[in-house]
């Protein structure tokens, strides 16, 4: 699936489940250009994998129930964003290279639409035509509910992740890794396989990937020369260099085990294409990386690891 | 249905869809003692009046997909609550007597409690079990999502609301009778008759309904010797008082007319509870009232027609 395929599904949701109306604006601001679009991926890639024939008939069709989907965890993963960079949370001014939408627009302007993209989310999901519709909501509104998502947030702004590292992993699965196991598993409920076994081991699957994403995503900001505050506060390879990178290792290589017993082609190439990406942002800076860690840990094995799996 | 017993259903989510965490008090104070509860009373008096056996074996069942609506109108009303209150938004102090969420425990926790409470009333709602759930859900979403409820808090912090009388109609059309239709009509989605025609019939009921409300609730708010700046500001009794005279007339008789044609004796019940509690409120600083309206409108009708309402 071709990222402008996935934001043409964005912008379609917008016009349809917007009022006709300016605000309108500050939702595509918001929406798009798209960042990765990681999860919208992963919905995709994994329909691909475990039914290529409806892949093949839903991926044209706006309004099938992948698309629905797609545009679902992208819309969730867009609100959490808008709410998390108002002052009152992490006060950020900037986000994908632009201003953040509050600075743009206005505070009330932004926290409206981070509500107003957290119900179409759900209005969404409410058209999904499949048997296990219901089955996939209930998953989806668990996940990132207050037990979920909501949750991680929480540990993230009260400090209670940086307490140990159990409670920054706890954060990662929670306040990452949810929403990317709802765009694996909940493609999966909708593909039409009914293969309970499949579902659990996905389970496992996306739950390493989205703690890995969380913990790369934390070593490639170590990149930048100049670390933030906040950075400094909680990125948990400073805090806990040796855990972290243990963990990284750890999960690298479970994931990659997991990964080529469930066989997903097409999802294994979104996760190396994110790996590329995440060394090409490393690589280049590894000597800031190392400064910052005052060269206390050797990360050649985690980047062998993700070397090996991208084929490079 | 007694206030307690809904109270009860409420804080029965609380727990079930809450970590076991501190963050449970956020919610419970946010959420409990109710105030009115005049949306989940209204989901309750609709299921007596359409389905009195239904009523009976539901409303002891804190499961049951009433208790569930019931909590998720509530929720949902305290989300928009919550971040009504925030600075951003309109910046108040107190709510029902106490200080707000935000001033209690902090903006973030206020914000993030407010989005917690919205993905709970879909969390609430995926677990209903009639077959009419995806249904009521697909309404749920589109009457209090960004073309419904959302939009009418646009036009309200955008002074929209205030631009005409029309604007100001449309203005409480969406960010207070939205939530109001969806307790009546979503009760009656799920309450298992098949009958169409009572559901539109109920549609102009509930929009009737919910527009008098905010109106008569304006009103009231002139009971007060001192107007804030905001009330001053958007009050439609002040800023259009022949069109606010006129309209709360014409609507006050079309609901008299619509609510005997449906004879829906407990949810009327319901109704001119509320309109006595508003009398309540008036009558006994009608001297304010007219002060701030400068003696020249005749409340006596639209009076007459409440207390009749409620066989005063």
């Amino acid at each position: 699936m071709q990222s402008e395929q996935l934001e043409k599904m964005l912008a379609h949701q917008l016009v349809e489940n917007l009022p006709n109306h300016s605000v309108r604006d500050i939702y595509e601001y918001a929406v798009l250009p798209g960042g990765k679009l990681f999860r919208p991926h992963l919905v995709w890639s994994v329909l691909q994998d475990l039914n290529p024939a409806l892949y093949e008939t839903s991926k044209t069709n706006l309004n099938s129930d992948h698309a629905r989907l797609s545009s679902a965890v992208e819309f969730h993963h867009t609100y959490t964003l808008l709410h998390d960079d108002l002052p009152c949370m992490d006060n950020d001014l900037t986000r994908r290279g632009k201003a953040c939408t509050h600075i743009a627009f206005g505070e009330w302007q932004a926290l409206l639409a981070g509500d107003g993209l957290l119900n179409i989310s759900y209005q969404l999901l409410a058209k999904v035509k499949n048997q296990r519709a219901l089955e996939l909501l209930k998953f989806f509104s668990w996940a990132l509910g207050p037990k979920g998502l909501i949750h991680g947030q929480v540990m993230d702004l009260s400090h209670e992740m940086t307490k140990s590292f159990a409670s920054t992993l706890r954060t990662h699965e929670l306040k990452t890794a949810r929403l990317i196991q709802v765009s694996i598993l909940g493609s999966a409920l909708i593909a039409n396989i009914k293969n309970y076994k499949a579902e659990k081991n996905l389970w496992k699957y996306s739950r390493l990937l989205g703690v890995n994403f969380q913990l790369i995503d934390d070593l490639s900001e170590l990149a930048e020369e100049k670390l933030s505050e906040h950075e400094l506060d909680v990125n948990p390879w400073l805090k806990f260099p040796a855990e972290a990178l243990n963990e990284t290792l750890k999960g690298l290589k479970q994931f990659e085990t997991v990964s080529a017993e469930l066989k997903l082609q097409n999802t294994n190439k979104i996760v190396l294409d994110y790996y590329k990406k995440m060394l090409s942002v490393i690589e280049p800076d590894l000597v800031n990386v190392n400064l910052h860690l005052k060269g206390k840990l050797d990360l050649a094995p985690v980047i062998l690891v993700m070397k090996r799996f991208s084929n490079l």
